[in-house]
């Protein structure tokens, strides 16, 4: 901070400093701090020095043990969004937890899609060795490595580059769709399913993301579309979403659905979870009743799906199993690149019912 | 990470090897990365250093830039559980704005609330020649300042430390609960305002966080006590919640409340926008209008308050305004310890009205 006067920096105690209060040479010191067992100091000297440190506030330069043991015991989390905005930073929690597991440490950056404010950022991780990487993107999608990263060992946590070169995790979203689709077949229902969250054509997302190009969106439609397909039947319609996917625009495009259809949906499959809490006003409004008159599923297992009654049937993103297996990626580099996909649990609810018989 | 074959480790490229590719002294590589403009070198030899280092992916070494200019230019948010647990890590994106104002990066880490793990992570932190800390914690609540920390500048983040010793950022929750009550009071409710969230008599949490005891139950409270009584009046009762404050409790605690109570409420105040969820369902079985028959007023601003018809009139916690507060004083040290509170504003929805005439 520029504005921060020297006095109130954290200044560095040194060695020299340490060795003085304890009354010891600097290299006793340097032996203790470093965990070193191959030299003999006596137990007295131990806790002198580690007395001394303690009290001076002594912290030993990470460079220097980096140089030292060739590993500096910290990677770092640098994503878009991911640990400055809501749900998906549980995928840092799962990262930081498999960490642990190796004795590593975990630092969280977020760029906010800015690649001015990414360089810097990893031009700073980069110059305070950091064993690793984990690039991370809060929506599931294909990005571009960062020239810094070349060399330097990555994975890439819910995002893919387009060559596959580079080790990535993602969830199957394909698989998820497949399991939603089948979700309904199974009920019975077959004419009438319908998809909430189109993107309108030609767009690559919606408002506040211009340029998203949700692999999400896509691959989860490709999944109920095969299944569907498989059993000889299609989606019989879908509503576009084209601002964000949030309560209010899937209470308008189910409320426009229901005006304009012929026949009403038997089962509404959202995009996400917070289109089909806007599905649930809608349907509700209209005078249909949850899973009753129409079934309902979301994607995402976000908190929005225990906010209604019945609570939503959701698709889960297994965001703290794909942090854990990106880090578990980078603690075992493998021989050629890796793709993993990680399964997305059902999360049940009560919105999957029979459709109703006419 | 322990498994890292030290072949794939981000191996630093050297000054040494910067001058050779450029074919300058190693001097010269110095004084061009380290922006210095009191040497004389001609266009040629800045130009085929630039290249080369980009080349090479030359990254200067931090420890030594920080010893030459007394500044790192990057401090760290602390957590236990803030960049990896949702909503309260939109004050990530506020610290993270501000500091960008003041030319400063952000590193995050999330301590889980696990004393071990955070003097790691301090040590990690400190030993890469960071500026400042910001320390912060999830709910507001009185904290005791890791001893790594003394002698860092540091500014407390929605937590606050015993004596006031030192800079804090917190929520106004006092004057929340007051602009609650008075929010009720303004539409003629008096005698029929109940409060949903107290802990029961004894408790200092919920089963997920037992030893929480967060200032803003007490102070959000003690707000709304204090509007009432200037009004002559008080709370008509409350609803205790012994468990975690989210929507399946809230419903059942409301569900009790409306069963057991001799006079139905005329207004809900509940501790959190999960708990006034679940109250509008109660209230829904119950057979009763929000806002007709009862008002709802929530705390938070979370995403839950627009997942319900009516949308909850909630009194939002200011994340990404604490964040920005607390890094602007970093940014600017005081001469004494400073605590601020910053206001929280009313989310308004559609929850709250007159109360049925009777």
């Amino acid at each position: 901070m520029t504005d921060t006067p020297p006095a109130r920096r954290a200044a560095r105690v040194t060695l020299r400093e340490v060795a003085e209060r304890a009354g010891v040479s600097r290299s006793a010191v340097s032996f203790v701090m470093n965990g070193r067992t191959d030299q003999r100091l006596s137990d007295d000297v131990f806790d002198r020095v580690r007395r001394a440190a303690d009290e001076l506030g002594y912290r030993p330069n990470i460079t220097a043990q980096t140089l030292r043991t060739g590993r500096s015991g910290t990677v770092a989390l640098v994503s878009d969004f991911v640990s400055s905005t809501s749900f998906a930073n549980s995928m840092v929690r799962g990262a930081m937890h498999e960490l642990r597991e190796h004795d590593t440490l975990l630092f969280t950056v977020d760029t906010q899609g800015d690649p001015e404010l990414e360089e810097q950022l990893l031009q700073s991780l980069l110059g305070r060795d950091i064993d690793g990487v984990i690039y991370a993107s809060m929506f599931t999608r294909t990005i571009s490595l960062p020239r810094a990263l070349a060399g330097v060992p990555t994975v890439l946590l819910n995002c893919v580059t387009a060559d596959g070169s580079i080790d990535a995790v993602v969830p199957d979203e394909v698989a998820a769709g497949r399991d939603a689709a089948r979700m309904l077949l199974d009920h019975g229902h077959r004419d009438g399913i319908w998809f909430v969250g189109a993107l309108p054509a030609g767009s690559r997302g919606g408002a506040a993301w211009p340029e998203w190009a949700p692999i999400a969106l896509t691959e989860r439609r490709a999944g109920i579309e095969a299944v569907l397909a498989a059993a000889g039947t299609a989606l019989a319609g879908e509503a576009e979403i084209d601002e964000d996917w949030d309560v209010a625009n899937g209470r308008r495009a189910v409320a426009h659905l229901l005006a304009g259809s012929a026949a009403a949906p038997t089962a509404l499959v959202c995009a996400n979870d917070a289109l089909a809490v806007g599905a649930y006003q809608a349907l509700h409004h209209a005078g249909f009743d949850v899973p009753g008159d129409v079934s309902v599923v979301g994607f995402d297992g976000s908190p929005f799906a225990r906010a209604v009654e019945p609570e939503l049937t959701s698709i889960a993103l297994p965001h703290i199993e794909l942090g854990r297996r990106a880090a578990a990626m980078l603690a075992a580099p493998g021989d050629v690149p890796r793709l993993e996909r990680v399964p997305m649990p059902i999360l049940p609810g009560g919105s999957v019912g029979a459709p109703p018989s006419r």
